[in-house]
């Protein structure tokens, strides 16, 4: 059956990709429909297909676990087929989907824990390609696992550009008399556009394709801004109908990809043409669509969504107050309920806009102070004068934090379980997190505190253990990322610290497993 | 009558002392009584007396006036007696006490502004000869105009010596074993003191008096704490009768200081043995027996007093919130409608509490905060291994904060009228202060802005004035001390900055009165 092509075999979490032959006449992105069920020992998924272009019809499907599937393909123009394919074991480094694990943390669907450290590029994937390969370099060094970016193009300060190519067939507004102090104006739906918002720009879709295949090569998670009030094109208010074929097409379209989050909107609440029932239904749309049920959210400016909403499966947070940041994570757990990404706390950088000129040294507080809550924080960088701002166009980072997130991760890699939370007997001028399930496997109390100083630069600290218990105390400098050993202690113990800020203090119950010194 | 002595003539605020020859025998703080009336043209002020020891017994008068005054004395031992004095113009830098003007700010008698720059040594008093007048010198070279300390001995981490002498007569506790580490099992009544709480030890109060003569001298105004809760003699829990003849007594002893402000305590909330109707009855106490009505407040540890209780002048305020310290200075105007005294923000230093181990630019930053949003920034300071910790005993600084205090209070001394306010129009990411009271004598809205950055890094702002106005615009860093004129801007304009942090723009409507620059 030369009408309907796919692969013989495909990796668990990997994609399947069926390629059907159908008409191009009328529209095919509204005219036309195809859909298959996947059939495995384990799991039978209905995956709606969508248009890609050139007659070509495609349903994409992931499989969850290893071995034989089947399936069977329907379409609105006659074609129907069946077939078969294997699902062999994941590629080395896969662990599938990122999940809610333990109601505040996140882990991958093998159930390997998984933490979060995130950066915002919003429009990265429509600068020019030599930007791109720069940006995949940047992340490949990096120790970001998220990135946020938007599907529709973007229209703001330092970003003013038209990008190669649009989402829809059409003609844009005129942009030749952009004046960068009104961006404002622009904003929201516009005479001089001219869309067809029924038809999809497949090219521009392929190449999305291409990012998210790019991220997931490099273990990056791609969280999908699927709407945002920043724009003069109109793809922020094209209409309910033109709305629901949209998050239907990037739902049959993206879901496959074991690495997409779904962010409904970056600042919902700017976008005063939607309503709660527009968001509510977009998140239907995906609940329904997205058989794989990737995780939700909806991320905020001045005030929160409802992250209460069973369809939100973490809460992505915008501060909402200039000095108080990383550290609403501890309410935002204890209010919601589920994970909190802290995706914008501020960015690292030099602009006019307070909330992207901040110190490295501020940023990196930042990360820690809402990492030792139990919560995930996330990065930016926007630094004037540089070839190009991280935070909307990627490409090379200048800033200082970013250099240490990766010696952050390997120290929330030691958590013992998985995931941080903040100990309940933390004194008041100090953050100390324990891991969210106690093991107690030592003794009384907790096997493992992570204490941080943040801003303030205590010169010594004292502690009273348990008497029983022998402890590994560790100091660390967030900053300058080194680890000291201090050695065994006991009881009562004071540790020295050189008052400096951004300084920790990682204390590990002894498990007396042989790993206790011969000096002690 | 040579029993009674008294000056000829006295200056205006100064202290007129009337002082009387009266029986040693007995009791004579409890036996005995004396008062005097004092009749100028303008007043008429009734005064109580306290016995001084050596048989005399003192009547403290300070005139509000220039002019004749008379004076009727009467005691319980039967002497009696009138006269006169003159009182002279003021001491050339004497303004008078100071009060509240404005609702939120303080004036001097006088009118002129007081933009009060505290700080806090708590028993700086007690120390040696050779520290106190270190501490002394420390504050004629200093920009403060405002210092916190105990009338009673404190016991806490690093103040845990007996003083030279005490309050009352007996003996104290035997601290020769004392532990650091336990200094509050020794806080409140303790056995083992032996106090004659109705017998003041005269010597001890007269060091007070020769203390806040000092101060006056260098033009500071003495906040006197007159309780507090880090105690091992038992000053905190004297019982009720106690307590009130020690408020008698440093009311009649202290009210004719014009630099004497009352502080009911530090920390009230940290003495359960005392009632709200405790602190009612001592402020009825003092509203009563101070014929001047100096500025009277109660200061907190985790909760604030009610300071909209009518006897409370301003909110002397510990900041509640690690993370928001200066910030809460706008909330607090709002809310009780009274000056706003940050005496606790955190202090300058490296010890192991939170509260003292800040840097020297958080604690600047703090206080241009609260000095910009209309309140008024208290300091201390707490760096171990050098002779002494500030906050506690006084003697030298060695931070880096303090150097930089006398020039926010040159800037503040630059706003047209009187007290500074948050402009209503305030951005979210900045700070901007417009006079408390609208002077408008140059055209539309504020003649005066003064905007300040805190920890942000922006490259440049914008601003858009009327277009009428002529803008004087000058960059200040406030770290550094230094202030860049950038000369008359109209309209729309751009300020560039150096993208470090602590900056600030002034803003200053031209007024055609022929201090514009030629150039223009």
């Amino acid at each position: 059956m030369k009408k309907l092509q796919y692969p013989d075999t495909v990796k668990r979490w990997g994609m399947f990709e069926l390629a059907i032959e159908g008409p191009r006449e009328g529209n095919p992105f509204t005219d036309q429909h195809v859909s298959a069920v996947f059939r495995g020992e384990q799991e039978t998924v209905t995956c709606e297909g969508f248009y890609d272009g050139e007659g070509i019809y495609r349903v994409r499907f992931m499989p969850s676990f290893e071995g034989e599937y089947s399936f069977t393909v329907k379409t609105s123009f006659g074609e129907e087929g069946t077939g078969a394919f294997r699902a062999e074991a994941q590629e080395e480094g896969s662990h599938g989907p990122v999940r809610v694990s333990d109601t505040w943390h996140f882990a991958y669907e093998d159930g390997t824990p998984y933490y979060s450290i995130g950066t915002t590029c919003y429009v990265w994937q429509l600068q020019s390609k030599e930007r791109r390969r720069q940006t995949l370099e940047t992340l490949a060094q990096s120790a970001f696992n998220k990135i946020r970016f938007c599907i529709f193009p973007k229209h703001y300060d330092y970003n003013l550009g038209e990008p190669e190519c649009y989402p829809y067939e059409g003609t844009p507004v005129d942009s030749s008399n952009l004046n960068s102090e009104n961006f404002w104006d622009y904003t929201g739906k516009k005479e001089g556009n001219h869309w067809d918002f029924t038809r999809f720009h497949v090219e521009y879709f392929q190449h999305i394709d291409e990012c998210i295949r790019q991220l997931e090569k490099l273990g990056i998670q791609a969280d999908l801004i699927l709407m945002h009030p920043y724009d003069r094109w109109g793809f922020s208010d094209m209409g309910e109908e033109a709305d629901d074929l949209y998050y239907r097409y990037v739902a049959a379209r993206f879901s496959a990809f074991s690495n997409v989050w779904w962010s409904l909107a970056n600042e919902y609440d700017l976008m005063p043409q939607k309503t709660l029932k527009d968001w509510e239904r977009y998140a239907s749309i995906l609940g329904e669509k997205d058989p794989y049920h990737h995780l939700r959210s909806i991320h905020n400016c001045f005030h929160f969504y409802d992250f209460s909403r069973p369809w939100i499966t973490h809460c992505s947070v915008q501060r909402t107050d200039l000095y108080k940041s990383a550290e609403i994570v501890s309410d935002l757990r204890q209010r919601y309920k589920k994970p909190v990404v802290m995706d914008e706390m501020g960015y690292e950088g030099d602009i006019q806009h307070g909330w992207g000129n901040l110190t490295g040294e501020e940023m990196v507080r930042r990360f820690w102070e809402a990492a030792l809550r139990g919560g995930y924080p996330g990065h930016g960088e926007t630094y004037l004068n540089k070839e190009s701002l991280w935070w909307s166009h990627g490409g090379k980072l200048y800033g200082e934090s970013h250099k240490r997130f990766a010696f952050l991760l390997q120290i929330l890699e030691q958590t013992p379980g998985a995931g941080l939370k903040l100990w309940e007997k933390c004194g008041w001028d100090e953050v100390c997190a324990v891991p969210q399930k106690s093991l107690n496997q030592g003794g009384a109390g907790e096997d493992y505190y992570l204490f941080y100083y943040s801003f303030m630069r205590p010169s010594f600290r004292e502690f009273h253990f348990d008497e029983a218990g022998k402890w590994q105390v560790k100091v660390i400098d967030t900053w300058n990322m080194t680890v000291e050993d201090r050695g065994i202690c006991q009881g009562k113990f004071k540790v020295e610290l050189p008052a400096r800020q951004y300084m920790a203090i990682q204390i590990r119950r002894l498990m007396y497993t042989g790993s206790i010194p011969k000096t002690e």
